[in-house]
C-alpha cells in the first residue's frame, strides 16, 4: 500500500490493495483483494469494496456502501469469481449506494444515495443517477445521462447521450409477463422522460421528444414529439411548447439550458461546430446540423 | 457455539447462538442472545441479526442487513419482547434488506437489496422479493409469488400462490383517506399485476387475471380478464393476449412459462396431475382442472 | 461526556460529545465532534453521527443511520464545514434513514426506514415520513404532517400543517424540464393526496382537497375539491364522499380522524375552540370556525 492519509478505526484492508496517493480510509471500511483506488480519492466509514474493484482518482465513495457487489452465483455455491468493476475518476457515489462487479462506469460518475447498480452495465462519462435508482444491469447507457430519483432501468435498455429521465420512471423489458422474452427500451439522445411514465418494452423514444409524467407509453414515439395520458398520445411537438412566464420556446433544450453539459461555456451550435466527424459520430449528432 | 469456519474481525457475537456446521461469518457482524443459524449458512458483513431469530440452513444473508428489525413498542419503551422470525433453509436475502421480528417466512426466500419485511407477514415458500420492495407486514403472501423490485404490499393483503406483481405497484388498503377501516386487497393465484399499477382497497384481482402497465383499478377484476388504464376497464380476455412475434397465445401463462415453478421439467398439466387432492386443495387449483 | 448507560463494543465517538443522562449506544458508532445527543436517547448499532448535530432528549435512532450527512461540497473538496441539524426531543428515525446537516426538524419527528431529508428541509413538529420516502431538501413541511412510503417531495415544495400524502406520490418542481426555472408545489391544510399522484410544478393543492390515486395533476386544485384521473378532473367535493359501509360522510376527515392529532380526546371542535388567535394563525384555521 502506498500513502493513506487518514485510516479509520476497526478497518479490514487486504494486504496487496493498491492506493494511489492521499487516499483517505474511514472506520470500519473492508477493503478486499486486487483493489484499486487512485489518487485522492476519500472512501467514508463502513464501506466495503470487493476484490477486483477500481476506483479512479479524486473520487468520493461515501459510507455504507458495497462498491463490487456479489453476483448471485457467490451467494448461492460462494465460488471465487473474477468479475472487475472499473470505475473512472472524479467519481461521487453517495452513501448507501450498491455497485455490483462486472460493470463498466466512465468518468465524473455521480449518485445520489442507495442507488443500485448490477452487473453488465456499461455506463458512459459524466452520468448522474439519482437516489434510490435501480439499475438492473445488461444494459448501456451513454454519456451526460441524468437519472433523477427513483428511476428503474431494466435489463437490454438502451440510453443515449444526454438524455434526461425523471423520478418513478420505468423502462420496461417483458411484453408478455411472465417470459423470457426480454426486449429493451431504447431512449434516444437528447430525449425527456419525464416523472412517472411507464415505457412499454422494446419501444424507441425518438430523439428530443418529451414524454409527460405519468404518460404510460404504448407506441414508439418520433423525434421531436410530445406525448401524455394512459395511454399516452402525441399532442404537440417539443419546438412548439413555450416557456409559461417568458413565452419564449424552450426546446430543443439543448438551445437553452447547459448547466454541467459540454456546452456550458459556448452554447450548444458553437460546441457542436468545433468537433471534428469522429466526436460527431460518437455523440450521434450528425443529423442535427 | 458450533463450528464457524470463518469468521471475520470485530464481531459482537452473543454466547448461546446456536450454528449449524460450516457456517460463515464477516466481520463486524452482531448477533444477539437466542438466534438460531443452519449449517452451511454465509452472514455477510456488517448485518445484524436480532434475538430470536431463526435461519434455516443453506442460507445467505447479504452485507448490511438487519433481520429481527425491532417493532415500534421496543422503540419507544425499549422493554424487552418476545417475537421470533423464522426464515427457512435457503434464502437468498441480499444486501441492505430489513426483515422484522414476529414474521414467517417459508424455504428458498429471495429478496434483492433494501427489502422490507415488516412483523406480522406470513410468507410461503420460492417467494421472491425485489429490491426495494416494502412488504408493511400483517398480510399473507402464498408459495411460488413473485414480487419485482419497489413493489409496496399494503397491510391486510392477501396474495395467492403463483401472482406476479411488477416494479412500483401498489396494494392499497384505505378506503377513505385517512381512516381506521383499512381493507386489504386479494389478488388470485396466478395473476399478473404489471409495472405501476395502483389496487383500490377491498377489491378482488381475479385468478389468470392480467392488469396492464398504469392501470388504476378501482372495481374487482374478474378472472381471465385485461384491464388497462385510468380507471382501469376490461379490454379483453387473456386468453386472447398472443405473442406479437410468434403470434401465439401466451395465456394463461402456466402452459407456456415454468422458470423455477415446479412444473419446471414437466409442463403444468403434468404437474397438476401429479399432485394428490390434498395438494391440490392447498394450491387452490381444482378449479382448473 | 456525562453518563452513557451502554456503550457497545468498536465505537469511535469523540471527546467533546454532550450527552444527556441516561444514553445508551451501540456498537460500532461513530459519532463526531460538537455532538450534543438528549437524556435517555438511544442510538442503535452501525450508526454515524456527524459533527453539529443535536437530537433532543427520549429519541430513538435505529441503526445503520447516517445523521447530519455531508452535503455535495463536502464530497468535492472536504473542506470543514458549518451546516448545523437541530431534530427535536422524541424523534424516532428507523433504521437505514439519511438526514442531512444543515435542516430543522421539530418534536415527535417519525421516520421509516431509509427515509432520505436532504439540507434546508425545515420540518415541524409530529411529522412522520414513510419508508424510502425522499425530501430533497430547500422545503417547507408544516406540523402533524403524515408522509407514508416512498413520496417524493421535491425542492421548493410548502406543505402546510395536517396533510396527508400516500405512496409514491411525487411533488415536481421543474415546468420545463431540464431548467434552472424550478417552482415549488403548495399543499394546503388539511389536503389529502393519495397513492400514486404526481402534481405538477407550481399547483396548489387547495385546503381540504382529495386528489385520488393515480391523478396526474396538472392544474391547481379548488379547496373540497375530489380530482382524479390523468389528467385529473374535478368529479366532486369531499364533503359528498360517504363511507361505503356506513353511508356516512367522511370528509372534512378532521371531524371524523383524530389518532394522533391534538384534538384525539376531545374531537376537533373542541380543540379549535380552545385555542387562542396566535395558535389560530398558527395553524391557519381561521376560516374553518
Amino acid at each position: 500500500m502506498a500513502s493513506i492519509i487518514k485510516q479509520g478505526e476497526h478497518c479490514v484492508i487486504a494486504e496487496n490493495v493498491q492506493l494511489g496517493e492521499n487516499v483517505s480510509i474511514g472506520h470500519n471500511c473492508i477493503i478486499e483483494e486486487n483493489v484499486s483506488i487512485g489518487a485522492n480519492t476519500y472512501i467514508d466509514s463502513n464501506t466495503t469494496i470487493r476484490s477486483g474493484v477500481s476506483i479512479g482518482e479524486n473520487s468520493f465513495i461515501g459510507a455504507n456502501c458495497i462498491i463490487g457487489e456479489y453476483w448471485m452465483d457467490f451467494c448461492l455455491d460462494r465460488e471465487p469469481y473474477d468479475h472487475p468493476l472499473t470505475i473512472g475518476k472524479k467519481a461521487l457515489i453517495r452513501s448507501g449506494s450498491i455497485i455490483y462487479a462486472g460493470s463498466q462506469i466512465g468518468e465524473n460518475f455521480q449518485t445520489g444515495h442507495r442507488v443500485t447498480v448490477r452487473e453488465k452495465a456499461e455506463i458512459g462519462d459524466h452520468v448522474s443517477v439519482g437516489t434510490l435508482s435501480d439499475i438492473q444491469g445488461n444494459c448501456k447507457i451513454g454519456n451526460y445521462v441524468r437519472l433523477h430519483s427513483n428511476v428503474h432501468i431494466g435489463q437490454l435498455s438502451v440510453i443515449d447521450d444526454f438524455v434526461w429521465i425523471y423520478p418513478y420512471v420505468v423502462l420496461t423489458n417483458d411484453p408478455t409477463p411472465p417470459s423470457n422474452d426480454f426486449v429493451g427500451v431504447h431512449v434516444h439522445f437528447f430525449a425527456i422522460v419525464a416523472t412517472g411514465s411507464i415505457i412499454m418494452p422494446g419501444l424507441d423514444i425518438g430523439q428530443d421528444s418529451l414524454i409527460g409524467a405519468g404518460a404510460i407509453v404504448t407506441k414508439s414515439v418520433e423525434p421531436y414529439a410530445v406525448v401524455v395520458g394512459n395511454p399516452a398520445k402525441t399532442i404537440s411537438d417539443v419546438r412548439k411548447v413555450k416557456n409559461k412566464i417568458t413565452g419564449k420556446p424552450v426546446y430543443p433544450w439543448r438551445e437553452h439550458f447547459s448547466n454541467y453539459m459540454p456546452w456550458e461555456k459556448v452554447g450548444f451550435e458553437a460546441w457542436f461546430s468545433s468537433l471534428d466527424l469522429d466526436e460527431r459520430n460518437h455523440f450521434s449528432l450528425n443529423d442535427l446540423t
